[in-house]
């Protein structure tokens, strides 16, 4: 069997949901959040399973979502971009591998970013590419351009950018974005931009897509995430967006590894993107809820707690919390013990990891953080 | 960007599809049902949505679902499989690359039979592999060992099956898979067998799973697909079952092609698979009838058709119907000058192609079937 695959783990996010539901551990690990997700997006999806079609959609996705993607694209980034341009994902993670596949050919040198997302190299890896890795780390995760001048060569063709970052959540500015985009095109990258976080941003600030920068329009893959805008992790309703002479390559690799996605989903998609702004802005709220409490109730139980600009997610410094354990002891320690999961973020980096720093993810009821909260502050 | 796919056209069931979404023309092309599949699975899947969790499932999918498929099998087909040799994906076309990642490393021959489904190729390139074709031709499609044993080479290392298959409308016979299995045992392959038409079989002959046979059990990645068992194809629910050594593999190549599947349609369909053998009987013999029908139509209208034993497909044999065209050009008259849509059988082939033969679907209603047939019979 292929040994890429025969010696790979299982993602650390299934590994530690998994001993979660074994052993009844409160889950701060995986990403998904507590509660319904919009109400009139459930019915949607509900009406359409029963009174409309359940056969192949179009293989690119259906008219109305795609054009209602284009549509909250204009209103919330004041992008440009035509419903032609959108091609609908079964999940982000098909839209990331049908990209890598559709962009990265055997040879081709890509630019990213650790800490990573774990599908990203073995992505890669199967296409026949070959990763160069920019390290990033805390407390501020800044990109600096000397290191990216430094993983540039003659082979290099695409740069993958995780923007909201997770699990740092940190979210790129202007003047960072501005400095990316004139990498990319200095070194005539494509930009595959994983902006799956776009809308979960806090304190205010907001989210600016990669695609809108000088240069960039005719050499972006935007990823977007129906799950992540609607906490419904499970709709598996994902989108890539790109200019017409990118957007057709990846429309033949989406084609072989799922085809289409189930209609009645992507109704029930469109019809929350239409409407839903109000639900995204008030979850928006209530996710940085979530994240205050459980920062105060972490540094109370005197962690250092790094800042979390947007994502799901917060992470503690372990050393500077006076804690003697790397990152895979303490999450270990954490399960067993405080029946809390975390994830160690060593498992977002292919070489040299960052082995001080645990993610825990904060879209959760507040009797639920409250009760991790307790537990972790115990287990101390 | 890479060849493989800047190079590539749009599978031909989409292409046709969007011919007759374009044209009105009646679509027999693309293989997908009339009707609205089992009323159960449909409410099951509308009260799951909007009643139980629409979060990330389990990646390796539900346990409900995953024992449904291993039992299903029990009572259909008299496999062993434990629930934990299921592994749930978006769809069979998912199933298909996941297993393809996973069997086949770079450099590794795959042998496969023309006329095949038109994904199978750019997967096995993809993952680096080299394709070694076996060419059945119309009217028996007939397996030949001595072809089959010269395709093989020391750098054998997998075998792709698609039995039922899809487009000749065969089904293997028990001799026919005990020749497979001695062949994939000898040269030490696993068998990939896309067994997705396992139930749509006709005139009371059953379908028997390759795993089923000697030395297969521990060789063989049998996938199968909710949305053609059902006549609901937009549901993108599939499955690969395998003995835990390869079950293992292969659900990390899915792990990061979609990760999850959606919840509410995998417990309506662990629901359908435990509730509806009535329904799976019923459509059997409703999709006999329309075969019957469309045949009847064909044969009247001077066309020679081919057997159908299986599959929601049967073909025409130009060359034998006195038609001096090839199956290409009179798949464009057929949908510019007649309004239906047909497949061409030569899409079927990656090289040497049978030209002579055109495929139609005929799981459709009896008065879109005879209006098809008075168009084709006008047009001939
Ligand atoms: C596909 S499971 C991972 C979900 C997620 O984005 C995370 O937990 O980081
Ligand atoms: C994925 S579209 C193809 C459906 C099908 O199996 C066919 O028409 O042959």
């Amino acid at each position: 069997m292929n040994p890429l695959y025969a010696r790979m783990g299982t993602t650390i996010f299934e590994a530690m949901s998994a001993r979660a539901r074994e052993t009844g551990a409160i889950n701060l690990g995986q990403g998904f959040a507590d509660g319904r997700g919009p109400e009139a997006v459930l019915q949607a999806a509900a009406k359409a399973v029963v009174e409309r079609s359940n056969q192949y959609p179009p293989m690119l996705g259906l008219p109305e979502l795609r054009h209602a993607v284009a549509d909250h694209y204009a209103r919330h980034q004041g992008l440009n971009l035509a419903a032609e341009e959108v091609v609908v994902t079964s999940g982000a993670t098909e839209a990331l591998a049908a990209a890598i596949f559709a962009c990265v050919s055997p040879g081709d040198e890509v630019i990213c970013f650790q800490p990573l997302y774990d599908a990203y190299v073995p992505l890669i890896r199967q296409a026949g590419g070959v990763p160069k890795f920019v390290r990033l780390q805390p407390p501020e995760w800044k990109i600096d351009r000397a290191a990216l001048e430094a993983a540039a060569s003659g082979r290099t063709r695409v740069l993958i950018l995780n923007n909201p970052l997770n699990p740092a959540a940190t979210m790129c500015g202007a003047d960072e974005l501005a400095m990316l985009a004139d990498f990319c095109v200095a070194h005539d990258l494509i930009a595959i931009c994983d902006e799956v976080w776009e809308h979960v941003t806090f304190d205010g600030a907001r989210h600016l897509p990669l695609i809108g920068f000088p240069g960039m329009r005719e050499r972006t893959v935007k990823i977007g995430s129906a799950g992540k805008i609607f906490a419904l992790t499970g709709f598996k309703v994902g989108w890539m967006c790109a200019a017409p002479a990118i957007a057709r390559v990846l429309s033949k690799a989406h084609q072989f590894l799922t085809f289409t996605t189930p209609p009645n989903l992507q109704w029930a998609v469109a019809e929350g993107l239409a409407t839903q702004d109000g639900w995204v802005q008030e979850a928006r709220h209530r996710f940085q809820h979530g994240r205050d409490r459980l920062r105060a109730g972490l540094a109370a139980a005197g962690f250092a707690v790094l800042p979390s600009a947007a994502t799901y997610f917060l992470s503690v410094d372990l050393a500077a919390s006076g804690i003697p354990l790397d990152d895979v002891a303490f999450a270990n320690r954490l399960i067993d013990e405080a029946g809390v999961a975390c994830i160690p973020v060593s498992a977002f980096y292919a070489e040299q990891p960052v082995t001080s720093v645990a993610r825990f993810c904060f879209v959760k009821e507040d009797a639920t953080l409250d009760a991790a909260i307790a537990r972790i502050a115990e287990a101390r």
